[in-house]
């Protein structure tokens, strides 16, 4: 099959919003007026990102929840994204259900697929995505103001979890590796909720590299230090209900340094404690208080009580560390 | 150097019409009232598309290159473009020259670099860029009419001929080669010709796959065949003025199904020649005319005098095939 088919077959539908989609040298988007557009862009590359025997279902899925991810943490709406693939070779049924995996979280967020590039070469993955959003109404890292509580989204940890079960660093019970596995596999955006911070959140972005290590990149943009609740944020994590009993070092591991797990990680001031809840709700998504932002610099974790624990350096997960 | 640090020192600069760029969730740009955005992704891989030891210099041009094309064929104006980067190490003095070729190309377009990512893996560099372009006013591959002139811009032919040479195939003198080697790896994008033929041009496209595959596009979007004098194309090849002595058959392989040409084709009204030659000065480019839209299907080629020639099968260089 040609570059071509390939793409007729399985990257090709017609366009409902964009005025011109796969097949020309650009695809046109019409950007409502007044808006702002958002833009991101991620590269996953086998190996490094994913196993390469993953799901293909799976990994169209990701793929697309991972940039979706960002626009949630921007607080805009989705409207279209760019694939482009390197492939060692063509394979249908890899082919096949990546695509379904991809074109169905699309739908479910109505963000239509409008172009692209396909190439061989090793299997790598890329996809800017597009949303809008009215100025001055995105969600920045730089809005974080000292008092303002920090929140985060959903469940952190777990699939730092299924990682290190599946290099067999722990062993999990069926069950609970499934969970975890879906965690890792299947990240959920959490658009609804980032829509749903716009003039609410001073501060979000999406926790894909472990929360400490993201958490860092609003407090320096935003000149602040913060005191997160190790507790608070360990009770996040799915694993830690099952009465699994791992070492405490790894629990914090996964739930503070431990990555892809696509939350929103987001400040307000505590004043907006009750509209938060109420966002969330409207959102049908978890959130949990798991701190303040305070005067100074750095991440200082405490117990329950309020109290200094002594921080071991959780390094965030950085791709050329 | 970690990942945030090589993203600050060789990718991030202020933002100058964007409203916000390099270091958030997403980038946010400001589309001017009514106009589409025209949005288009090249992925180029090491050992497919460039030589792994190319010039990094050279390189960062061409990366950007191939996307400004895809604009001008469109008939878009440049604005913004966000940079995946998959490098297998941190080597400062390619990214250092990677950087200075791309930003001086984006520098003499007016286009920013807004975001991207950066991740450890077999070399790879993914482009999309965002253009503007009036409601309507896009040049499409559908638009060719019969009895419409067919043209191509600059010189074809001679990147191909590089390549060549390079792979030991064909022995070119060094001022020749030297010459076909910068098509080769600094290709010009036709930015400033997309944007005079806006309103004359029925249809356009970039020459990357070679003239006859891309052709063939124009041909099926518009339902329509085409007649290309031979000759004519031969004489837009550079190396071909040289006097070089090359069997017949290299040389239309080179110009007719070379590729990396990075040239426009378009076809135009045989009533607006003056418009589409007023156009190309300009855009200070050459254009030659070198056929017209027919009935019927495929493209016949045909000599000096308007003799059919026994066409080869020129296979557009599909990635796939």
């Amino acid at each position: 099959m040609g570059e071509f088919d390939l793409i007729a077959r399985y990257f090709t539908r017609p366009v409902r919003r964009a005025a011109l989609g796969v097949g020309d040298d650009c695809a046109l988007l019409r950007v409502e007026a007044g808006m702002q557009l958002a833009v991101s862009s991620d590269m996953l590359v086998a190996g490094r990102h994913f196993f390469e025997d993953v799901d293909p279902r799976h990994l169209g899925h990701k793929s697309l929840a991972v940039n979706l991810s960002d626009l949630a943490a921007s607080g805009a709406k989705p409207l279209a994204f760019t694939l482009a693939l390197s492939l060692p070779s063509v394979d249908e049924h890899w082919l096949q259900g990546f695509s379904q995996g991809l074109l169905a979280l699309a739908d479910q967020h109505g963000c239509e697929l409008v172009g692209g590039d396909t190439t061989q070469g090793p299997l790598n993955i890329c996809i800017t995505i597009f949303g809008e959003v009215p100025p001055g109404q995105a969600l920045l890292r730089s809005g974080a103001r000292v008092g303002d509580d920090i929140w985060v989204s959903g469940t952190l940890g777990d699939a730092r979890l299924a990682l290190d079960a599946m290099l067999g660093k722990v062993h999990l019970p069926p069950d609970l590796f499934k969970v975890a596995r879906q965690r890792l596999e299947c990240p959920t955006p959490r658009v609804a909720l980032g829509l749903a911070l716009r003039g609410i959140a001073s501060s979000a972005l999406d926790v894909s590299d472990g929360l400490l290590g993201d958490l860092s990149h609003i407090l320096k943009q935003s000149l602040a230090g913060a005191e997160i609740d190790a507790e608070a944020v360990l009770q996040t994590m799915q694993a830690r209900q099952s009465g699994l009993s791992l070492p405490d070092d790894l629990w914090c591991q996964c739930v503070l340094a431990g990555g892809d797990d696509y939350e929103l990680a987001f400040t307000a001031p505590a004043g907006a404690r009750e509209h938060v809840l109420a966002a969330a709700h409207s959102a049908q998504t978890r959130v949990t208080r798991i701190g303040r932002v305070t005067e100074g610099q750095g991440i200082r974790l405490v117990d329950a009580r309020g109290q200094p624990l002594a921080r071991q350096r959780w390094n965030s997960f950085d791709h050329f560390a």
